[in-house]
């Protein structure tokens, strides 16, 4: 099979743990991968970098950054310097929720996909990132497919779109053991919510606490650097 | 009542006549309306000015123009020159389909009404306009709100998202109409896909086709200024 030959996918590349395992598998599916990044003043900026490191290290067709508006979302500690970043699990939604984020980012992921003629998204959401996130769901994984198969003209024509989740029922343990047998280097990525330029992690937000956990309930090590 | 006491609305507001009508429906059912429209490399920019004076008219609250990377929507006459405007309309789903358009739109606006705490969202979207556009049909619409109510922390909390769509199931007379006896002037929006920079129309497109139609068959005179 040549490249040519592949299924287009569209994929969502955050650079974390979840969005790299995501995408060797859809590599393993055989999809040729064309990377999605948001620019949307995250406060750590290493993840963006991250994200590049992987689209180049594993040749994507392509990797395109959308720059979205500064004040696009607001009221989330991911994005708002008056919001603090808790560091205590929280119940119910986390500070660090980011309103309507996916639904942004998955809008984006669908018109890329209409002009590539991709019938698949790829996102790396899973019940246990979700920590509290609506938009990390199933049953809005499978809402946002079906107004996205009335929404476009691809689907009309009878080109489905499918939005794929194949983390959305891994623990993180088992999303990390999958990523290992495939061979991916974690140190690539980056999860914590408060990483400094270097990427280096803060060890105690709700991002370092999950990645830690699972590592260490896969029996793995974790290659995260930390401050 | 005080506008504090209003309820707020974000409220999309290209600039054309669909636009302008739904927002006065909108202030009249006592809406605070907060308006966002989008620079997305559409060719006719006067549509933007357009949407400027309407906000600063009817003293909006807030009037957020939210710039779009100018690849985001690729494939459609509105945005790539290399796709010529059809000045004939077209059986099925025209060129001046923007992939994903509306999806896009409609998540901006649902993250907006997150944060202001607002429950409803105004899209002047119709089964005329529609003029074969996937996601302006009633079933689309529908789908969105479904899926925005499981999308976010206010939708878990109870605070239920709408989609108001007031113009969905009126025809363009109707709704030409509707906004006359609401003291609408039409001559401050620009409705045409290929105005020049002063806002003039071309005549000859479906946006014209349709405007002129509806004027006609309402009776009354389309104050709109051709080349």
């Amino acid at each position: 099979m040549t490249p040519n030959e592949k299924p287009k996918a569209v994929l969502l590349l955050s650079g974390g743990l979840d969005s790299i395992t995501t995408l060797v598998l859809a590599l393993e599916q055989g999809f040729d991968c064309h990377a999605l990044s948001f620019d949307y003043g995250q406060r750590h900026n290493a993840e963006l970098n991250a994200a590049r490191r992987i689209a180049a290290k594993y040749r994507l067709a392509e990797h395109k950054i959308i720059s979205l508006a500064p004040d696009t979302f607001g009221g989330s500690a991911l994005t708002d310097e008056s919001i603090a970043i808790p560091d205590q699990p929280s119940d119910g939604i986390p500070a660090t929720y980011v309103p309507a984020r996916n639904t942004v980012f998955l809008a984006y992921a669908l018109g890329w996909a209409e002009v590539l003629e991709a019938r698949d998204i790829f996102i790396g959401v899973n019940a246990v990132d979700y920590s509290g996130y609506p938009d990390c769901r199933p049953e809005y994984v499978h809402a946002f497919q079906a107004m996205a198969n009335l929404a476009t003209k691809s689907a009309l024509e009878g080109r489905k779109i499918r939005i794929n989740t194949p983390l959305i029922h891994l623990s993180k343990a088992e999303i990390v053991r999958t990523g290992f047998d495939l061979g991916v280097d974690y140190s690539m990525t980056v999860s914590c919510y408060a990483a400094d330029a270097e990427g280096r992690a803060c060890r105690i937000c709700d991002a370092c606490r999950l990645r830690a956990e699972g590592f260490l309930s896969a029996g793995l090590e974790d290659p995260t650097r930390y401050r």
